[in-house]
């Protein structure tokens, strides 16, 4: 858990005001930057001390072979595992012959800040050396936003009191292992380290630029990183060049009078292929580097803004009352985007580019947590992320056939687009990413009405994924639809029987499947969809079980899962959390407990499958059975807390997903952000305070504010138009900045909302309802508001 | 599938009439020596050609690491695999120069001869030589089961026409890697392969006596063995003798006129140890060797032979009207006794000493269905089992621990005792194993009243046993005993809710353990086992709950199983049997599909807690989702067959248990025999067509032969009484050939049988069923008798 004093609160950035050592893999997490191509982490200029040193380009994996001790069927063979790429922020800096070492010496001062408007990593430093001379240095780092393939790092060493002499080696490194070490990180959460991966295809030379270019071994995938340099220092400054295999230095040496500075402008161009020669790929980063180069530093910090001034117009969220939380939400805003802004049809991973962590997997979250925000506050980068999963729908398909199955399944975690998982139980039998994915292309749809997507990449997937559903289940004796032996979102649970929320989300998928072959009828003969299979779907949907125990009243998250014995929270200390650390799957499995919101997901996601009394009972009993030991659960707590008039522990819960990197809530921030955690701050906050739901693509509100939330003000994008809605403790005010008038719902009232002409409703009082209790020592931590005011407009 | 030409027909031994190279491998299996210690396959003696050599020390096993694509508690980190030790079967021959190699020159003619009375493999050979000598050659070899240490080979050559020249190297070689490659066994129930596990210790020569001790590289365990020779040759012979680390070597020389032969005989010793050191293992192999060489080859083979008739005179079951199945059920009593013999507190494993098959794992099917026949056969046997099961108990003590789990939970997999599976669904989740060790203990005692035992190994086993059970399962909210989340003996399930076998199982444990608990208070007190805790035992097994689906009127093999999709059977062709090579467990699992019998093997082990209706019903049900694809299935299935009157299918499945390696029905005779299957066979016929149950401690007979077999007469060692049970079509006759009067029931009635006066009972007509049906393509083959009558009175 990270410490709140190494950061100050400020509304716009995140500022370090010394540097923490203890803290340093986490902070390198935190201050990543990317654009959803390249993602830089957060390490120092001069390369150590570092926690994690990590470079990554999404989609750049090697192949490992996944070992199992007994072989199966269908078990896949190999796994694809994200490689740390060529280094190129390293500045190394010598000062009077003392290499800059911030654990040596004297660090007088120390500051780093993530700016989430001008979006660059901005750093001072005041350093006396082991021998007495004191320097500052300053940097900038960007990862470009409007040019993919750019990143710049601005670097500025000036003198304090008397002069100098300066040497700066800029370098781009390859193969340095950085990962964790294996002893240390026996955690299956964190990722296979593999020694030297890249294999050296070319290196140059040219003035003041560098190129080398490598091969991962296994995967083939051929990579580029070039580096070029514009120098201004003092009269006789000099600059050497040289490049081998695995390492390009520039090596800049000048003597800095007081009152002078050396400048150094490094600019860095990454690309890769799977297809291309290497002298296309060359060609390729080459191109970029002299594209950031003739934009200049400065130009491409002013494009940074203005895509991210355009990007807090359409996404941002005003919070007030909770300057800290207020902080938060935006540095969630701000990585989630810079996660996939220009993924472009690549996977948005579990962590971003931020770090190793899960092997650099995206998984169901990204459809699930990541997606929403990013269809109502940057839809093209929704569909990005869509049309990625789109691109492995053939391997999706071949991975149904290898399984028996009809359509298209899509793997629990990947990088490129085949299955990664060795557990089966917990993933190939986790079909309901499928029905995530169905799920969010639903939402994209139907908030931009794009129907070139719908009637095509769209129809698509929603098609494959339901005749996936039509075949995983079969209508019993009865004529009830049964889907047996799945593993739902819980974790702690596996291969288990109608799990509710698997079934409801098929049941979606079957409908919208349906509706989309109708509405789109080109598509739905391209794919061969007949009314014979749209009625076996809709047949399914409608006789879809849904586990109900009438002795509690509630619904069970699967067959038999409250007959099941409850674990024994009595007798687990608090070190034995997280459980599956500590305890074996088979009996996690067999007992009523939760690792993350599963039956309490599907009342948020399927929200209209359930009545209101419902909703209230199933919270209340999921509630005494759910642990949080993964990240995606305090958000769909946060939300159905927040609808079953749970107010005050919806806040707690909100805390919890925005702040499990600020505060390093699961101790495992060093691997990198948690991407679906940050979105779910903003799912917490809009679909949980704001009370927004989507359900048949109507927009509904049903906003209601905790005590210590004085105002929030939140912004959707749908069908072109921008709903701003601004939630006060009685009352709301719906409006539009943007587009034509449309009918929302407020507390199931209907509301015309037209442009110009913004309308308040009132809130209806919450009901009074004592707190749910939770597994002893799982309570969430109670959240203190901080009142403390911006501590400066500062950025 | 051996073809049947290859074997002639006899009543007491297997004889292959013609070498058949492409069946070389699996004939090494079925020839195979033992004697519980010591394992020989039946390799030739030359070495080569050969299938895959094998020479087994019983516990003797390397420790490999378990690995996984992804980590978990609990999973075991490292496996026991058995080794192939020191061969000291080999003899080399040159003829004239020529190495003797039956792929070359002439076979004129090859007989081997497995004598089951004489307990020896007898080999004769006559040979041209590609350059025209001719030559005999006779080998007898022998394991000794009345010397637990010793093997011995008579060695002969003679010139057939003209004197030869003769070189005989008599070898003993380490590290000899014939283990299964990789690419060709992909199967998952071979064997790991490791090479060049033996690390030398020492070797040494004395006279013509060779010693090379060995340590296994991991485990650590220390391995001896040694070969001594007396020689007869023509005058001139001349012997030289070498040791190296890795191999010993005494080569003999002669020239050999017409008439005259040079006569071997080699002794061999074996011995291991985990503790001892290597002056304390080469004096124990020294002193077997010098044993053996004491007592001499005559009286090595005098004392086999006395063995194995006090074993026939105790075992043997006798058939009229099929000589083929006669001979079968001779192999497979054979064999079973063969393992265990002389085990001595090591396990008897799923191949017993004569293949590397599942890695040489011992599973249930040890106390399951080879300790029944043991118990019944040879009772000191079961109880060295069961004694080795007790040796471990503190590591299944351990186990549960760390399992979060009371009592003792023993491995699905070993060989000295930890948990060797690295696939938890199958292993660890497979409970019933301790209820099929319990049952074993059970039965042992009320066979032989064997109080030592059952106050003390016996009962620790029971409680240990009976606590797990407590433990893994609870009561749910209306007070029923439920098991949630176990595997069956069906491996096409897995992580069921109370499966009924399992459940019944436990229930039976429960309440021994409380039965034995109160009979030995002593006992009882040294465990700490009380009122309140027998009182805990017997009230979950009261309240045990058992699936019933009284849609269908059959017990459900587990919760919700009859509500699953039947496996499309219709769509499986006959090469994608068995399923687990072509289906994902994922599928296999939640479908109604059945591997082996489960609720069927519930129906016998348990039969007293069924109606004779509900047997019949059940029977039938899943006598069509059975698909046998397991070794296990069909003797249970026969067994229930013929107690629910279907004789004819129950005569085809017994076919399928008693030839499972006699006509290699699973393609894997060759990495060892399947000793469940072949104590099968005689639980097929004494508990089949016997009708024979033990339920209660008290000795049931429900005779009725199918019609093909004309007369069948077995034995039953019980509580110092050898009871012979001799039946024909209309009538069976009980009588004792040992021991005082005992009651026993036929077909329901009590039946008083005393010393000296033989009771005869007419047989019930069988009821008249309708065949029931199998999934299409899985029928049992129908069994044709074999009704040529004995070849020869050979052997």
């Amino acid at each position: 858990m990270i410490d709140h004093p190494a950061f100050s609160v400020e509304p716009w950035a995140l500022r370090e005001t010394a540097l923490r050592l203890e803290l340093l893999a986490q902070s390198e997490s935190l201050f990543a930057l990317a654009n959803g191509h390249i993602g830089l982490r957060g390490n120092l200029d001069e390369g150590e001390p570092n926690g994690l040193p990590g470079t990554y380009l999404n989609g750049f994996h090697e192949i490992r072979p996944l070992p199992y001790a007994e072989t199966a069927y269908g078990n896949p063979e190999a796994g694809e595992t994200v490689l740390s790429v060529t280094d190129g922020k390293l500045m190394r800096l010598l000062v009077d012959d003392e290499l800059f070492d911030v654990r040596y010496g004297e660090l007088i001062e120390h500051e780093r800040v993530l700016d989430f408007r001008a979006g660059v990593l901005r750093r001072r430093v005041h350093w006396r050396s082991p021998v007495g001379g004191q320097v500052r240095v300053a940097s900038t780092r960007i990862v470009s936003l409007a040019q993919r393939g750019a990143a710049a790092i601005l670097y500025e060493v000036e003198p304090v009191d008397d002069p100098i002499r300066v040497v700066v080696q800029s370098e781009l490194i390859a193969n340095d292992d950085g990962r964790p070490q294996a002893p240390e990180h026996a955690d299956p959460r964190a990722a296979a380290a593999l020694a030297a991966p890249l294999c050296a295809e070319e290196h140059y030379q040219h003035d003041r630029l560098v190129l080398l270019a490598h091969r991962a071994a296994n995967s083939g995938l051929l990579m580029a990183a070039a580096m070029d340099h514009e120098v201004q220092g003092p009269n006789g400054t000099t600059v050497d060049v040289e490049a081998t295999p695995d390492a390009g230095r520039v090596t800049i040496a000048a003597d800095v009078p007081t009152g002078e500075k050396l400048r150094i402008l490094k600019f860095l161009a990454y690309g890769w292929s799977g297809h291309r020669s290497v002298n296309s790929v060359r060609a390729q980063v080459r191109g970029s580097l002299a594209e950031a180069r003739h934009t200049g530093f400065d130009g491409l910090c002013a494009a940074q803004r203005e895509v991210l001034d355009g990007f807090w117009a359409r996404a941002d969220v005003e919070i007030e009352g909770d300057t800290e939380l207020q902080q938060a939400v935006r540095f969630c805003l701000f990585h989630v985007l810079q996660s996939g802004a220009r993924a472009e049809q690549r996977a948005i991973a579990a962590k971003g580019l931020t770090g190793p962590g899960y092997d650099g997997h995206a998984f169901w979250d990204t459809e699930s947590f990541v997606l929403p925000l990013l269809t109502y506050a940057a839809p093209e980068t929704a569909r990005d992320a869509l049309l990625w999963r789109h691109s492995t729908i053939e391997m999706a398909q071949e991975r149904a056939r290898q399984l028996g199955l009809a359509g298209a399944t899509f793997p629990w975690r990947t990088i490129a687009g085949r299955e990664c998982s060795g557990y089966w139980p917990a993933s190939t039998s986790a079909f309901h990413v499928n029905a995530d994915i169905a799920d969010a292309v639903v939402r994209y749809h139907a908030a931009t009405d794009d129907d070139d997507f719908g009637g095509g990449a769209g129809l698509d997937l929603l098609v494959g994924t339901a005749r996936l559903w039509r075949s995983l289940g079969h209508h019993d004796a009865a004529g009830r639809f049964r889907i047996d032996g799945v593993t739902g979102p819980d974790e702690y649970s596996a291969v288990a029987d109608n799990n509710v929320y698997t079934n409801l989300m098929a049941k979606r998928n079957l409908l919208a499947a349906a509706a989309a072959s109708e509405a789109h009828p080109r598509g739905a003969h391209r794919l061969e969809v007949d009314a014979e299979e749209m009625a076996a779907w809709r047949d399914a949907a409608a006789a879809m079980v849904v586990p109900w125990d009438g002795r509690l009243r509630v619904h069970a998250q699967a067959d038999n899962f409250t007959n099941h014995a409850v674990w024994d929270f009595a007798a687990t200390p608090p070190d034995k959390y997280p459980l599956l650390l500590h305890a074996p799957y088979f009996d996690l499995y067999r007992k009523q407990v939760v690792k993350q919101a599963d039956l309490v997901l599907a009342l948020f996601a399927c929200g209209d499958e359930f009545t209101p009394e419902e909703k209230v009972r199933d919270f209340e009993y999921y509630e005494t059975l759910t642990v949080r030991d993964s990240s995606l659960s305090s958000c769909a707590q946060a939300i159905v807390a927040a609808e079953t008039g749970h107010l005050d522990l919806a806040y707690d819960y909100l805390g919890e997903a925005a702040f499990v990197d600020l505060h390093d809530l699961n101790d495992n921030t060093r691997d990198g952000l948690h991407m679906a955690s940050l979105a779910g701050c903003w799912l917490a906050l809009v679909c949980g305070f704001g009370g927004f739901r989507d359900h048949g693509g109507r927009m509904a509100f049903a906003p209601r504010l905790p005590e210590p939330i004085g105002r929030m003000r939140f912004r959707l994008s749908f069908r072109g138009r921008c709903l701003v809605v601004d939630v006060r403790p009685r009352e709301a005010t719906y409006a539009l900045e943007a587009g034509d008038a449309i009918e929302v719902a407020h507390h199931g009232d209907a509301v015309e909302v037209r442009p110009g002409d913004a309308v308040t409703r009132p809130i209806p009082a919450p009901p009074r309802r004592e707190r749910p209790r939770q597994p002893p020592g799982r309570e969430p931590r109670r959240r203190a508001p901080d009142r403390s005011g911006p501590a400066r407009e500062g950025g």
